[in-house]
């Protein structure tokens, strides 16, 4: 009988695979280290084989997948972290299980984070979110009504790549300048600070540090370092900003907050929505704003979530 | 036996009610003028009688209904053009007929215009749109998976408050200033135009009128007029950046362009996708774009379809 349901997120250090029965409660988590050699042909194998070894694959009704790259229809596209081009995950995947009747889909890792949070973490009960993972990048996901939005090249959610910033102009791996991700993501609050640093005289600790990390700032910001203080308020300035245009386009009940930077908690967020409300106003006084709670978990759960 | 729908689009002018089939053919259009005497308290009542005058009640199976203003879980917020504030259509429209059982649905005209292309227009058999409507000002719907996004507080969609324009920064009637639609819409092509011939000693057969439509400032564009076109392409560079940041939210299948400055066909499409692709890249190569063909009956189409 066919009483579970597998959550797994592939990442490119490691994979985690979550158990779940069919009222998706969590029983039990496995996880393996990305195998990337070969341009990870041995990933879907490992996992097929891991499974095996804890589960009979006639009692799993549905696989969710979650990987770091776009996807739309079911389809990767890339995924270069993996050394995967385009991918039918669910057909290799019933193949090499020999299973052609189970439920396999698949989706982006940072929408499936989104609807982790909707399905057992901070968002819980809400149907619309839009959910930012302020990281080496920034990642984003997408629900709307409930479901998970790819957007036609997989490409829904990448607000990252949102141009924000003609003051810096910073370039960004996309081959562009002056995308979010140059400004707000942890390492874009780094490259912002270099720059304040080097255009201004204000003292500061952080010219006590020849390098320093986005907490650091950060920490500094919070107690009372002005210099600190007007970086981080301009890196969640232009994520005011590009929140507000999210708003204007699909005005989600909830907005999450994910990522390293996100421990700065309530510091972090009420930067943001100062930043955010008098762009959205008179249309939206209120939105809810929220620090995701599932860390790394968050995919994995989403994953389940996409099948359930 | 219930054998038709209704799909009803209520303008500040006139009021459109299609009779469609259940299978979603138009059989007949009904129109009327919008009483909007003591704040629109007539309207509604108005509708029901003509209704009454043309189809049996009882015939009817379910009823969309359009309308110029915020619309969320069915509920408007407000229609200032009719002079509304907090409606519950639905509760009310079975109150006046008498019937219970009947299906109505609410939504905002721009997002039904949306739907009313995917139905019956230019963007049939796509299930993620987003329609921007580039006339007084700037209205735009959003559809996502086949379904009309509203908005938690009925405000996706509303690009033309997205905050694009810093060089004139023309204030908008929504209290801010440098919004697309200052700048981007008919009425907005036209400041811009006021701005480059005061900033500019550029000849121009624009300086012969002291008044014109954003319609001339196009066709002499066409004509080779340089600072005419200089203003459009300013205009759609606008534009393009603000469809590049929607499509890093939603990645739509299609965007339809409507209103009246759409009637400047692919001239105006191709403007935008200049300005729109360099924004976009290296993630999006292609997105389809449209001129929408339902002109002023996409709403009511889009009404059926709410429904359907």
């Amino acid at each position: 009988m066919r009483k579970y349901n597998l959550g797994i997120d592939i990442g490119g250090t490691s994979i985690k695979i979550g158990l779940f029965d069919i009222d998706g409660n969590l029983l039990e988590v496995f996880t393996l280290k990305t195998n990337l050699r070969d341009h990870g042909r041995y990933i879907l194998f490992e996992i097929a084989s891991l499974i095996k070894k804890k589960v009979d694959f006639q009692e799993i009704k549905a696989i969710g997948f979650g990987v770091p790259g776009p996807v739309a229809n079911n389809i990767v596209y890339s995924c270069v972290n993996l050394g995967w081009g385009r991918k039918d995950i669910a057909s290799e995947f019933k193949e090499i299980i020999k299973d052609d009747e189970i439920l396999i889909k698949v989706a982006n890792d940072a929408n499936l984070a989104a609807a982790g949070e909707i399905y057992k973490g901070v968002a819980s009960g809400y149907s619309n979110c839009f959910m930012v993972t302020l990281g080496t990048g920034i990642g984003s996901g997408v629900i709307v009504a409930g479901r998970v939005v790819d957007g036609i090249n997989g490409v829904a959610g990448e607000i990252g790549h949102i141009h924000v910033d003609d003051d810096y102009n910073l370039s960004c791996n996309c081959g562009k300048s002056g995308c979010l991700e140059t400004v707000s993501s942890a390492t874009g609050i780094v490259r912002l600070a270099n720059e304040y640093l080097k255009k201004s005289d204000k003292p500061s600790m952080l010219r006590k540090f020849p390098y320093f990390s986005a907490k650091k700032v950060i920490d500094l910001a919070k107690s009372g370092d002005e210099l600190a203080f007007e970086i981080i308020d301009k890196a969640m300035n232009y994520l005011g900003q590009a929140l507000a245009k999210v708003s204007y386009v699909i005005n989600p009940d909830i907005f999450i907050i994910g990522g390293g930077v996100s421990n700065a908690g309530d510091f972090i967020v009420n930067l943001i929505t100062k930043h955010y409300y008098p762009l959205v106003k008179p249309f939206i006084n209120h939105t809810n704003f929220a620090i995701a709670t599932l860390g790394n978990d968050a995919g994995m759960f989403g994953a389940c979530y996409l099948v359930k």
